[in-house]
């Protein structure tokens, strides 16, 4: 019996996002793992079974996922986004790393999705349209050190920035640190796109320059985009502004 | 008569990783615009016009895009992969700024893909799972000097890099200094990922230690990811080496 583990990215929200294969391996598994709210997002049917869990679980996580693949289920680990960016595709490849070693002839498959910075980029415009970092600003998994070098040596490459997980309740005070380090680095008013709930009812696209950012605009919800020092405004009647960064350097 | 513009993405290749929003903008599309590979892909239909270009025109493809739009239609701009990164977005905003007033008034959406990075990333593991950096190699929009800078500075942040357009025909020259630059910054054996044409019957993934990185191995079809000083590689039997970048700096 030759089970298989596919980990699925399922885009930021919208079913309209959900690529295609990522549908159809959902289709055909026996059973879905996952963060509870991600798994919530899957329809009952039966022969299938759901295994929500909950946050800051992933290595616990993934090892259930692989036993199950290695005793012959057709198991989907679903993350939000896409599964490569600070989600769950890292934390199974930890565990297979020290697990068994038969895990490694298990039949695997990373299936990508649109993840959020993309999605709220093309809400925004095209702020990432030229080249660009994505950091993870949460601290549980690094010092802050690490970020804070992170982000002097980005805003000197004068890359556009792209923030996930960008401030939690229980740790507020490193985006307000990201603020002051950013504000010091790049000392000028560069538009900052806040993104929430991106491609959900609940979604609010703001843009507010640089200076004017105050760190309660972000929640572990919000998707930052902080422009380079080459990133444009088009304003627009009535609506919110199109932002973008060219595609050259100098014109 | 009210036209309307979608930039949409549609992915690297596959049709399986074409996202339904973009399917639905494509069947109710009057006009499809686009890089002649790009539209190669779209089918035809009555009522649908394709308007397939050629490569480095993308600002006249831009205004023709938008002038159909003016008139009523209801056109669709397609990019591999997602617009917003390296595509078609950032060269319709930049036409739409410079363009007449009434340009921004239209009903302008952008509709996210999975980028190539994504994909490729997926395809070889979770190498993007940490912290990591996107740059254009092509030094047809920007000076070689800055992308020197920004390979070293992100070579200093530890970034993992995702390399679009590596090398072309016409300047080869690019990706060898690339490579010279990036043995000299990191000073060791990380991995570095060559993906072809992924997710298309000729995809070819190999992953090659940065001493050992030919000039040759890359050509436009290919994206290069370079790991970070942490990305592993897990050895799998008959096949390609899983490569994932863990989601801690220090465990």
């Amino acid at each position: 019996m030759n089970g298989t583990l596919t980990i699925a990215g399922l885009g930021p929200g919208a079913d309209a996002m959900v690529t295609p294969q990522v549908a159809a391996a959902l289709a055909q598994a026996t059973d879905v793992v996952g963060y509870i709210p991600y798994v919530a997002r899957i329809p009952t049917r039966p022969g299938l079974t759901l295994h929500p869990s909950d946050n800051r679980v992933e290595a616990d996580r993934a090892c259930h996922a692989l036993e199950m693949a290695q005793a012959g289920a057709r198991v989907v680990i679903v993350s939000s986004g896409d599964p490569g960016v600070f989600a769950m595709a890292s934390a199974v490849f930890e565990v297979l790393e020290s697990g068994p070693a038969e895990w490694r002839a298990l039949d695997i498959q990373v299936l990508p999705g649109i993840t959020a910075m993309l999605a709220a980029a093309a809400r925004a415009g095209a702020p990432l349209g030229h080249d660009f970092c994505t950091i993870n600003l949460s601290d549980n998994l690094k010092p802050w050190a690490v970020i804070e070098a992170r982000l002097r040596l980005a805003a000197e490459a004068d890359f556009a920035m792209a923030f996930y997980n960008p401030r939690s309740a229980s740790r507020p005070e490193g985006f307000a640190r990201t603020l002051e380090v950013l504000n010091e680095a790049c000392g000028d008013a560069r538009p900052v796109i806040f993104a929430r709930a991106v491609s959900t009812p609940a979604e609010v696209i703001s843009v507010i320059p640089l200076p004017e950012c105050r760190p309660e605009m972000a929640d572990m919800r919000t998707m930052v985009i902080v422009g380079s020092s080459a990133t444009r405004i088009i304003a627009r009647p009535g609506r919110a502004p199109w932002v973008y960064t060219p595609r050259s350097v100098t014109r």
